[in-house]
């Protein structure tokens, strides 16, 4: 069984058999926003509503690959959650709180 | 114990009782960047060379309470970290991953 593994690895592209291990190494499910809106139930509309901004602004939004981090903590927290920025290194893991005194409470 | 536990709470700040659960709940060190870089044994000056900036630029960006992912990602890659950009609900957590593609490799 060991070996079959090993054998399905070593068929993996090297960045795939990366993500794997970062995926396995956090244990966390990872999604874009997107996914993340639909997983949480929720409509672009909703969002915006929430947002006080208009639909095709979430859809945007949605669709970046860079942003502020209060622009992504406000997101966040109008689906219910909570933004954590997370600086991982071989020893351990630190919580960055530059940010965590603006935009805290949302709405 | 319990009793002296809660008076210690009792007597706490609400902001400061709320951040102290949720250090508790994440169970991840919490600390400003420029905490972590000292922590990482790095000065200004190492990080400037790393990051081909000039000193001033690292002390100006450690005091910042906002900022561009990429930025920060460079930032954290220089010290030979890696971002972990998680949105924390009550039921779980997901890793963001709109932001993966760009500045995966540092320097």
């Amino acid at each position: 069984m060991a070996k079959k593994f090993e054998t399905l690895r070593a068929s993996m592209k090297p960045e795939a058999r990366a993500r794997a291990d970062a995926k396995a190494r956090a244990m966390l499910v990872e999604m874009p926003l997107a996914e993340l809106r639909q997983a949480r139930g929720l409509s672009q509309k909703v969002l915006a509503e929430v947002l006080h901004v208009q639909q095709p602004s979430i859809a945007k939004m949605e669709k970046r690959t860079d942003m502020y981090i209060s622009t992504l903590r406000s997101h966040i927290e109008a689906m219910g959650g909570e933004l954590e920025v997370v600086a991982r290194f071989p020893d351990g893991a630190v919580k960055i709180n530059n940010f965590t005194d603006i935009g805290a409470a949302p709405t």
